[in-house]
């Protein structure tokens, strides 16, 4: 960027030094307008080379983040794969692996939080369409009418930068 | 992208269209003095544009690998959840959760394949440290010095695409 900008500044001039109109004697006034030209021409070849490169770094910024959140994953992998290899050992028992199982989800919880995607898994709030698909609706007597009484599948993110909303179900009139 | 291409490709007109040296009276002298401090001035005018678009475009594209990517682990961590809640209700006893979780490893090897970082963990094959990061070495009678014995940590991605080196033990002459 910066090399650019630096190089365009130059050649672009402050916007004030305005081209004296045509009273200059005709050997200045040809240096002007090549000069004027030239300029242009100089503009136009560099917007086109900015064009190009946006292009190019469109791509370069998307491998960049693509490699960065993947990477962020790995000792995710890594952890469920040292809770396996316990189980396959023997170590600690069925519930000791179910723990370290746990624990790779919370990490992998925490991994989207820390990505700007929080979990939303509340039940008990107000059905926000928003935020929750309903699937189903069901009757019950302790939830007021539009309550959301069981998430099905959390949702994670929030507006813009939601991935998913919720799936839940949501109280109705009893009957 | 499009909409400003186009708008340029007007201002711009094409480059054999070459100003008349100083023969031109005064007045059309003028006219095209004008007329090219005014092209020039639009050239710089966008250009100044494109560099602002540059930085916004650059965070926006961002993001959106960002939530794509992070959109893709979400049905490992659903099937991850999936499997423990089964752990949970006691269905089909230990093997069938492990067996669970194993399919969950897998998915997220596949995942990572699918996006451009195939899983690197073979022994065998001799040591490159493009790929192989070497933090033992052993005495093996049944490898060549040089050989990757031991997978310690698999590696991903390839070349510039390479998201960490596997890391590996390597085996050394027989003394």
């Amino acid at each position: 960027m910066n090399e650019h900008r630096s190089e365009t500044q130059d050649q672009a001039g402050p916007r004030g030094e305005h081209v004296p109109p045509a009273q200059a004697a005709p050997a200045e006034t040809d240096a002007k307008l090549a000069e004027l030209e030239d300029r242009w021409l100089r503009a136009v070849a560099e917007l086109d080379n900015l064009r190009k490169r946006i292009a190019r770094d469109a791509e370069r910024i998307r491998a960049e983040e693509r490699s960065k959140v993947a990477a962020e994953w790995l000792p995710i992998l890594d952890n469920l794969e040292l809770a396996l290899s316990h189980a396959v050992r023997g170590d600690g028992g069925a519930d000791a692996v179910l723990e370290g199982v746990r624990a790779v989800r919370d990490q992998a919880v925490t991994l989207l939080n820390k990505l700007g995607y929080p979990r939303h898994d509340e039940s008990g709030v107000p059905f926000d369409p928003a935020r929750h698909e309903a699937v189903t609706t069901v009757e019950r007597a302790d939830a007021d009418p539009g309550t959301v009484v069981e998430v099905l599948r959390p949702g994670y993110g929030d507006g813009e930068r939601q991935l998913r909303p919720a799936i839940v179900a949501v109280a109705k009139k009893v009957e």
